[in-house]
């Protein structure tokens, strides 16, 4: 059995900024605020809508870094009761939609955030009108029901998954991602690339999530490279803003699986960036699950031009060679511990999602692997 | 700009029939009708959905025939309002989804379905809550916001389209499909293919329908024979119904085009069933468009495993033969004021949807070359 459901409305186009306030509109919602990304507010972007707004938009919110903290989750719900704000418009990277996301949702309670992370307790079915607006072209969190939070207290990162979280629109405008910047344009590019696989190899896999995933991995072989090289190649980053928003739909259902789950230790310990933390063990559960599997993967290789599995890790590998990426992690000089560390903390709850069961064994030679150890 | 929104939520597996009932428990419908083919009433399936339903369940109506008259949707439409009906299942193939659809909508009105078929007028936006079960794998209704009606008094065939005719849930069991005869196979499989191919070239396409396009193309050149030659072949029965529903997905924002304009004249005056005359002039189609096309669709033939435009229309015919189906119009022994008659209807609305303009001269190419007039 599986289920498919897709609830967020998507408008995407170049100036699709334009249509946010046409959309508050039409909808009669008041009293917004824009949570956004500080380089939006910068270069004038969130200005120029709520000056379009006509007074519908009254507040922006910008305390905002990667890697968002629950305690400014809950310094942005905070800033929505005393506003009274009537809903959100969330402006920027992944950070800045997830810790929209949950701060729409929690500010309907009067509780923290903490209270819903990594505890398991469910948010109660209620959130603030929610349009998403991604500035980069990578987490799809446009269209998940994902909201990735860090308690930095707590030494802790992971997910949040609600219903809650799936924005009301969608609004994708490719003009927004020119100003990225190459290695971020590289590391979210990669993310959308594992978003894709592990999303088609995900134990909860199924047919609408795949046929995405295919369609996603295939624009990120064919455009990341020219999107690095030329951050104006209009052509390129409309194809990588197609293939990350496609490649939420791919894994927004099945969830992320092996490489998402090492990535969580590697940013958290390592300040390593989200995608590029994912591509680092990406081509090596290639090897590992194409090896296992029903042959699932090969297929997935062959639809993307390649022979075979192991054709495809050698694919994934060149690609964050050309693109400049970390392959290894030989410049961290990790200790015996700090590796036993790393493979306690990759059994994040995201790894029973992979088709073959990662081991301690399979999570210290990967990490041997990259720190030079073994070769 | 483009725009992607899929408000059904989809549930899909062997036996997944058994799911109807709970879902209406967990809305809290009451007072349910069974909109449904005679043969499902037959078999003893309407029986059991409402013994299974507590009451919830109260009334069968299965007065539907292929290609289904506006005449009985007003009578259903009738029928629901004089039991008080609080929601409709529609149990069937494409003729019985849409005749419950548009029933489903029309009944909140005091009017016939006629003043809505073919004249542009709005229904209005209410509907009662809907289910839609498939017993082909064909139309991809369950997802659609399409309803194909004929007045055979007025001699037309044509759809309606509303917002209000998407279901709320569609529930997908391959097992239903298992009676299928071959030749009803072989029509509804390709009316799968077609649906996929046009949506994916019409004018309206977008990147999340191309992906699923591409996706169920596959899956018909893959599964349809096997499901043909062994309709108790449940990988394959189960591989057509996911072909169906994502072709579903992929055409219902783009809409069809050039085929399917020229399958309604060929259905209503000549009796072929629906999927054998869309397949009867899409591989000249896809000759059409991939001759005078920006490459879209050599690329479409490439990603299905053909050389270019021309070898995937071969591949078409090919598999048109392998099922039997016809490939041309030569029994018919048409006359040219027929023939002439037929370039005239085939000027459907959706023909506007095709990426080249289809001009009479085309038209009258295609119709002497299906007839044998010229070789
Ligand atoms: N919710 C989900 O479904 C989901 C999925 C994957 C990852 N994530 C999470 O999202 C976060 C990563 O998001 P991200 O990769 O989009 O980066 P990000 O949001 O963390 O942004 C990284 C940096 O780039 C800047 N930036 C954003 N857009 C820019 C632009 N157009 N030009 C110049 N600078 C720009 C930001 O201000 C920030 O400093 C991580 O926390 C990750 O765990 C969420
Ligand atoms: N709404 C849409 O999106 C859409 C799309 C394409 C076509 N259509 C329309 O749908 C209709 C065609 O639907 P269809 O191809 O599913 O056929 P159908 O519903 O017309 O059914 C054809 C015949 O097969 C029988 N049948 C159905 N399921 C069976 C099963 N499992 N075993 C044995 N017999 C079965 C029916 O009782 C009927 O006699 C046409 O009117 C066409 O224009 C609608
Ligand atoms: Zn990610
Ligand atoms: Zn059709």
């Amino acid at each position: 059995m599986w289920k498919y459901e897709q609830p967020v409305t998507v408008e995407f186009g170049n100036k699709a900024v334009d249509r946010i306030v046409p959309l508050a509109r039409q909808e009669g919602w008041q009293r917004g605020i824009i949570i956004a990304t500080p380089h939006v507010v910068k270069n004038g972007l969130t200005e120029r809508i709520m000056s379009q707004s006509e007074g519908r938009i009254t507040e922006v919110f910008s305390h905002i870094s990667p890697n968002p903290d629950v305690a400014d989750v809950d310094a942005c719900a905070d800033e929505i009761r005393r506003g009274g704000n009537g809903f959100v418009i969330a402006i920027g990277g992944g950070s800045a939609m997830d810790l929209a996301k949950a701060a729409a949702s929690v500010c309907m309670t009067d509780e923290s955030i903490r209270s819903y992370h990594g505890t398991g307790k469910a948010l109660p079915h209620r959130h603030l009108p929610f349009i998403a607006v991604p500035t980069t072209a990578g987490t799809g969190s446009e269209v998940t029901s994902v909201a990735v939070l860090s308690d930095h207290e707590l030494k802790k990162k992971v997910p949040i998954v609600s219903d809650n979280f799936f924005p009301d629109y969608a609004v994708i405008d490719p003009c927004l991602t020119y100003d990225m910047p190459p290695y971020l344009t590289a590391c979210c590019g990669i993310d959308v690339l594992s978003h894709a696989i592990e999303g088609y190899w995900s134990i909860h896999h199924q047919p609408v999530c795949d046929a995405c995933a295919v369609y996603a991995a295939d624009l990120v072989f064919r455009y990341l490279l020219r999107a690095w090289e030329d951050p104006e190649d209009a052509e390129a980053r409309e194809k990588m803003c197609e293939a990350s928003v496609i490649a939420g739909l791919a894994f927004t259902l099945p969830k992320t699986t092996s490489s998402h789950a090492c990535s969580f230790p590697l940013t958290n310990l390592y300040g390593i960036p989200h995608g590029e933390a994912c591509g680092l063990t990406l081509d090596y559960f290639v090897r590992i699950n194409g090896a296992a599997e029903d042959g699932r993967i090969k297929e997935l290789a062959r639809r993307l031009g390649f022979k075979d599995a192991a054709a495809l890790a050698d694919g994934i590998g060149e690609l964050k060679q050309k693109v400049r990426l970390r392959r290894d992690l030989k410049d961290f000089h990790l200790t015996s511990e700090q590796m036993d560390e790393l493979v306690v903390l990759s059994h994040h709850p995201n790894m029973g999602n992979n088709p073959v069961t990662v081991t301690d064994d399979i999570l210290h030679e990967l990490y041997q692997s990259l720190t030079g150890s073994i070769q």
